[in-house]
């Protein structure tokens, strides 16, 4: 993300929209992209794979760190430039920090990170400001609530970042212990970024005009205890909504999966969502690799 | 199968019909299938992979529950609602009975039952239908022998409730602990069809237009010993038509894999009909695929 | 290998040259390649994957022997039998020497081994003979240095009989205990080429055209003391380079994977051609597989 402008972001935002109404058809045909996932991941899988096939690109997939040249003791560097050799684009997702940025130097096609380690996941960022701006009209000065583990969230801090540009208000919500990081609450590159903390929901939500949620992790609590204490107090629920009414453009969001973080009676009303939100990714994933493949 | 009339199954027929001689051929390529398959199979994956890129569409694919988001908690509801959001088709086989139909409520896109558990694999069904069809020239009154493992084997009571539209005689032929269920045979909805006891494969196999074998598991029998004593009395061997010849258009099927219970010196007969009858399968996927995605 | 004659081998490499200048762009849409890899290579199947879909084939793929048909006991004749029903071409790795042979003698399309056990891999000694001829313009009369294991390496000996049409010299470069068998040094069929046994890499440098590096396995020998004392001896650095100048043509290849026994300083001089290597081997298959297809 840090690589990203805000002219860059919404640059690729538009993309992503005329992807969505079909105003633009990349056709991507004749290329491959490499798909390695040193740490798997079903979904993000698919939805990298999907948007590539939409566009009639063809995918090569590695799902797993058991890759046999791997075993036999390949290095990273290795593996990448032999399947360089294959493929126009190279997509990575590994538990190590700044793989694919690393990658990204060593090779002369493009690379796209899905996600490495706790550093970045910039491409769920781009899909969270997409269905921000889709619902709300705007990235400006909007009121969002970040709910939940605030501390370890990767999708948490990329979306801090990203919205930084656009000066918004943050409400934090989360247990004691999963705090958002001090380095990034004053990080002085987020001057434009107001932070307010609550611990009551119901306060706080009719000003707002998104909620971001995110899994509250048990084993994240040194004590069991106090994960069994603090749980439901973050969960989201209908009943919520009936003594609180929000705004009328209000929208949930959550990265995915979810555990009961959000309760299913939510699912049904108008503010949910979360799985809109997992079909942007298709949009947006096709914007960035059609524009990084020189087909729009 | 239970949703399937009989007018319903002969067109579907009569597509696949037209698909196998290339009279249509359906253009899928805008599409995507999602394959979920939380019970791996790689026959059955293959067939339909390759029946939606034979039309030129996409798939994508999850074989195995190790899906990282059902790892991490994900419910099937979830899992299905996000998949549907990069998918035009969902293909789902599992060890939950009713698994499918479930995802089809929730869904707003076709949902195809490839496997359910012990309880329904209505492609396989009918491409058993479409195979006896093409090689007799009818469905309706026929004989077949339904030889094996008649308590357990998913296909053969699909088949059994498959053909009952057409009034055709079954000649029930297995061990005794493995004989098809009495709540098969005391079915009011089966009253067009006659079941025949039978334990003599040379008595009937002058009279038979199908026969059609499946596997008996030891793992089936209480008592090791009493599987040694039965296994071969079921074993289909070229020896069994040479004293006693069958009709001309008699053919013998097998859903495969088999393992011994059809010798493979019957593979070189002209009788042996169970290869063809997996090659049938595509046609008959691309039928139901096809005519989902209204591709016809 | 044994099946191509010279003039087999200089046709395909003459179409694996025309599809890499794109003077010939072979178009296999219609067709689906079954990879059945029972011994998985990510690598392999990348390479073979990607040729399929450069030349917008579609690929079905069986990656390991975790098959559930193969668990449930089938035979391996069944399940190319059945896997038949589904492709235009077969692509086949095990373990098992001759299985590919097997299954192209019991199928009625073609089948390409893509490596069996100890005994084969020709499209990697078509690759090694196409990067050859693409580095020297010729493949006759060269100077060859095998460095490694030349004892096990299964592509050190199919090259030996793959060049043996072509008058080489070879420069054997090995451990005492991994020197290249006597039953290929005595093989009458190789009357045409002369073999030079080296210990020493300065001596011989500069009249080398090619040198052709292995892997040296630990696992290779009895006495890990053997192994600390003979492993540095073969590993290829840049220093070697600059006591002895090569030819200005001179390459050196590797089947890769890599672990140490070339150092990543000569990555960047311009001898290195292993990662190019690896490219070629995405035109020769598709030359093979265009050409079993009569798509050229």
């Amino acid at each position: 993300m840090r690589d990203l402008g805000s002219a860059d972001i919404l640059a690729l935002l538009d993309i992503a929209e005329k992807i969505e109404s079909k105003e633009i058809q990349p056709d991507i045909s004749d290329k491959v992209a490499a798909l390695l996932f040193y740490e798997p991941s079903t979904r993000t899988i698919f939805s990298f794979d999907t948007a590539v096939k939409r566009m009639q690109g063809k995918t090569i997939i590695m799902a797993g760190s058991e890759s046999s040249s791997v075993k036999k003791g390949e290095s990273f560097s290795d593996t990448v430039n032999v399947v360089r050799q294959y493929a126009d684009i190279m997509i990575i997702r590994s538990i190590v920090e700044g793989a694919a940025r690393y990658a990204s130097e060593l090779l002369d096609i493009p690379v796209v990170n899905a996600g490495d380690g706790s550093n970045q996941h910039p491409t769920q960022t781009l899909l969270d400001m997409y269905s921000i701006k889709k619902t709300q009209g705007t990235l400006e000065g909007l009121n969002i609530a970040l709910v939940g583990d605030l501390r370890f969230g990767r999708t948490i801090h990329s979306l801090v970042y990203g919205l930084a540009h656009f000066g918004v208000t943050f409400y934090l919500v989360s247990p004691r212990h999963l705090k958002l990081p001090d380095y990034i609450r004053n990080d002085e590159t987020l001057s434009n970024v107001v932070f307010m903390e609550s611990n009551d929901l119901n306060e706080i939500i009719p000003s707002l005009d998104v909620m971001y949620v995110t899994r509250v992790q048990k084993e994240r609590f040194a004590d069991p205890v106090e994960y069994e204490q603090v749980k439901n107090s973050y969960q989201i629920t209908n009943s919520l909504f009936q003594h609180n009414t929000p705004k009328d453009t209000f929208r949930i969001l959550h990265p995915l999966p979810r555990v009961n973080e959000i309760s299913i009676d939510v699912d049904t009303t108008k503010y949910a969502y979360y799985f809109q939100q997992a079909k942007n990714g298709l949009f947006i994933r096709q914007a960035i690799i059609a524009k990084l493949l020189g087909a729009i």
